[in-house]
């Protein structure tokens, strides 16, 4: 069944990043989404891709916390556990149109990756 | 007007901290609120306070993206523009009971501030 209802194409990119399909994932995307990150922008569909797979490799559990969405924007907000980091909560405000992700809005903590990562070490205090 | 609708309370909330108006802000929300923050939980209306207001003393823009809301709970998408750091993406996800906030998430990406502030600093490639 296919729907074109920003909250059911939210979700079922959701359901099938965090399940690791990112193939049906990236079906409800638009090639020319614009992705607002915590770095900065990323354009297009192969972008974006490439900043949520290594993430979803890692991932070993998500959880969703709330789903709201009208006729033309969806808000999904989550828990995930990766290896590296835990608890990572996370905010996604989409853009849906025609049936396919836009726009999307990633907010979440990048302190934990980064220090994990050893792109930042804490300042002796 | 009394409102006990959990978008209209937290749009209320959001309203009252970003416009500097902290007395009214915590108004609305619950003494023994439960406030799940990226450095971990703070508990009680007088924690999430002061976590909150010296963030407000410093805000210089603040643009809602996205508000909605159900029966119990409510989520806003919002960014801000403070002298630390120039746009800070947030996501507040609240639930409301009998018009009071007893319990809110906040998301937001704690590495420019972090940045800002000398708790990390950048590792040399």
């Amino acid at each position: 069944m296919t729907t074109t209802r920003p909250l059911e194409v939210a979700l079922a990119y959701h359901h099938a990043w965090t399940a690791g399909d990112l193939d049906a994932a990236f079906s409800l995307v638009a090639p020319d989404v614009t992705c607002d990150a915590p770095a900065g922008r990323l354009g297009g569909a192969d972008a974006l891709r490439a900043f949520m797979e290594p993430f979803a490799r890692t991932l070993t559990h998500t959880e969703l916390l709330a789903a709201f969405g009208d006729d033309a924007s969806a808000v999904l907000v989550y828990d995930t556990a990766s290896r590296a980091v835990p608890s990572a909560p996370a905010s996604e405000l989409y853009e849906v149109a025609a049936g396919r992700i836009v726009a999307v809005r990633i907010i979440f903590d990048r302190l934990p990756f980064a220090l994990v990562r050893g792109e930042v070490s804490r300042t002796p205090s």
